[in-house]
């Protein structure tokens, strides 16, 4: 008799999920090469999705730290991991060596939480209250950083240090403060009437990061 | 007088109104063949949008229920009315003849409301402690299960029963328990490490649902 | 040996299961004896929680159309059930006898979904570019609503009509055209520039909804 | 030895932002020629984009208020300033000489704040619970209407009067009372039956209006 | 006949709008007093709302410019206007004195848009690709500036300059750069390696600004 | 003449910044004796937050494989972690043993990224089509999970496993399958029906796993 039941039930089942194949939208893994929206990329098609598209090896390469900062940020944002397109997650992947700093910086998007791994590091935000909440971690330890305030990480070990962070988007976007500030052509006497800096500072850090004006 | 105020103000709600017209996106009418967005589909152009994109019919048909679950489930998604695109809301039709279930499912992007309109349904869910809520609902009674939780609904009357389910999504999902574990080709080793069947249960499920491995 | 396994597995699945019991916030059963928030109204304790609060009977029966619109709306919101708080989701019957009418109104913060259960309804809704979509409905079609739009139902059958409608919110609110204008104190005068009617119309309605000024 | 730094720091922070650039969606500026999406339109592409895209000049000419109700409305949404698209945001402009009234209307999809920069404007909405709220405001006031509920300005000062609106959507939407019933084919009798005004009012305000039916 | 109407139609709509008065929450004035949630503020009692509540006045009163950077800004956010709570919308008024300045800050949760009232404003903001996007604001000029960007306003005319910015949030925040780094007890040392700035000018700045550490 | 300065340049700087001050609301820590609301707990004052409350060093400690499934799950969703509040973004540890298994299960209101620090780990999930995505991750490697559907991790390796998942919400619900249908009071006949298991199966489950009917 289970036998007589088989293709029934089979029939049953596929006339109820008939419909999910149509409908699917779990996900929307995007397809880089439409014009984004403000939801996110369009969707790549389901038939042609595999269980690749929800998994990145990016984050397991060490990002290179020879220079200045002695840090590297390796993101898994939509751009490298398609597949976490209009899901409200990504993360990324911070390697510090000795001394190194990821400078001031804001997220305007996405709110994060750091995950130590390797090392101590010095974490910290500054709310718009102007209250500093900062902090060392060590290994294991977890630390949120509001969305869009600004915040650092320094390296407060004597060995490498490794962190990974979560963003609550697929897009958190990154403002590097002293890139804002000193990268572009922005002319110097605003940035001095913006920043209450003297114009020989403003022009020594536009010379070292890659601004002019 | 009157006819001389006529141009006027007629001009006067043109000049107010005519802004409108350009703006309107009171809706999104799914333009189903265009790739999905994580918002939902592109719209339709207003201009070709008519009352009948507003009107859905398929859930007067009752729904074949000559199936081992003695059930069917008839959706309004977006997929089968386009008109509730970005809108936040659907329906389905649930007929059940006597005897009949719908099995444990989610709806991983919405919560539901069930209706009753026909008969009398036992219907349940589980939350995230664990707890059961379950009910027997009669004519006129309305249930309501929360976002991505396991539910059923069984036919606990005499007759059939019918109801029909709102949706907070134009899009809800579904996915169905024993077709998402059985009717696939996830490896049996694998069902079974991580649901704590045995290999013969699911290799029968696999055999009367349809999936391999 | 199963009966070894009993008790590490149940500790298992304890381990695992104890966060749910402290985190559980699939739901929000609205405590409406508390403050109201923007996002509705804080949640009862878990453990008063039962199955009776997902489920509500109050739309089983009809409402009182012995009135000159010959119609009754009976809402499950928030306020009447608490199950739905926080859900984005809830029901409304329309009972409407020979030659009902819902007059013009809107809901300012959902979307709705019409089903027609019983009779023939003629609805529609009037868009920000002011084309009207209206249409008759047949037992078993659904029309949807887009939100913050005029909107009416009128029984366009020989014998009535019965009708439920979802809406996209807990809280849908309801503004209907006629009280809002004429059912309160606003002065006839502000009335009269506001709407272009004249001041015996706006009058004479005001004296039959319980308006003055 | 800062001479030496210049290279590597220059380096670090073009690795640190190189993401940046291929990750940017701080903004989207409507593409207006692609179709909308629930969420908005498509992004322009960010190369094409220019400081341009974010200004807009077209609020700081006044509307003609020659016309029966002696006001006019300039809106700032996409289709007029595309650099808000996506952002929650919008602007408008009113003019309002004297004896103006903007008459009752609703925004479906938000909020509005309304600044009075010249004049004396008499402004108020009716909330569901059919409560008037209105008041007289000055130079330098602002009112707040809620989402969805019917408005309306008057002037009611001796000289013109000029306010500007914000609304909490790049695409608030608008829905003028008067036009909505009077200023489309909806034929007569429905109109008379949701609203409750005579036959003979109703035609006299089509015929105004530019309605027909 | 007319008179036989008026007691049921008064019932009827009475009936109608019973239970928008229990459900009202198309607005949700704060109490203040209550503790914050992450939407917004508990709200008032609907009985005891006023239309008080829905304006405010403070932003007709200029701000106080006689100081170093010869500006103010005067927010009308839910703390001082307590009718914008839960409404997604709020403003504060722009003062600029001849060389006025406000200078680099964000606002961590909302899109600003600037209208331009009187005088002439310099005004840009910095995207995360570090392009500058700045330009000269003329009288009924508007410019948006996106989500949590860096971004200033320079009074670039021979006068006084008055603008208004409205936020796509009730609640925006505000983080003045300068007022971040240095006007607090974040130590000297943790500033210089997150900003590249040398102590000499940190400490220069943390005196003026009030800083210690 | 800078010492002139400084007096005048604090006002300004206290003035610009107070309103800060009375409205931060960067972040919303959680008071967790307040009762819950839809979007989150009400938040502890801002006045005794620390730096402490954004930090959690649970995550630092191995979880207790001491069991049938040989693996553990440490959560730092806002019950642990009171300072992710309403930012909506959490994670949690994952400690496989050798043979280790993390069981089928959902998480109603987030979505979930992966990371694999430590060992080989197997994990899939099923979409609502009921395609199974899985794959072998090894350290460094991330794989993402949709919001709301059936996944699992098992150790595949040859030693031990960690991990740490991060969610979409501070608060994303954890549905473990078995023991939503068998750790409860569920009938067996009603879990029969619902799942096409046995009756047998079901009764030995719901004795290993602590349910009763």
């Amino acid at each position: 008799m289970a036998s007589k039941m088989v293709l029934p039930l089979f029939f049953v089942f596929s006339v109820l999920a008939s419909f999910s194949h149509a409908l699917v939208q779990d996900f929307c893994v995007a397809d880089l090469k439409s014009p984004d929206t403000p939801a996110g990329f369009p969707c790549k098609k389901v038939s042609l999705v595999t269980e690749k598209d929800f998994v990145y090896s990016g984050l397991g390469v060490a990002g290179n730290t020879s220079n200045l900062i002695k840090a590297a940020v390796t993101p898994a944002f939509t751009a490298q991991f398609p597949g976490v397109n209009g899901l409200g997650i990504s993360l990324a992947r911070l390697d510090l060596a000795v001394g190194g700093v990821i400078p001031f910086h804001t997220h305007p998007a996405a709110s994060e939480v750091l995950l130590v791994v390797e090392g101590t590091i010095c974490a910290g935000f500054v709310s718009s209250a102007n209250t500093v909440y900062f902090k060392t971690l060590n290994k294991g330890d977890i630390m949120v950083f509001p969305q869009g305030l600004l915040h650092f990480q320094i390296n407060s070990g004597k060995g490498g240090a490794l962190g990974f962070v979560s963003f609550s988007s697929a897009n958190p976007g990154l403002q590097i403060l002293d890139f804002a500030l000193f990268g572009n052509e922005l002319p110097t006497d605003i940035v001095a009437k913006t920043t209450f800096l003297d114009p020989a500072t403003i022009k020594k850090l536009k010379g070292v990061l890659g601004g002019s004006g």
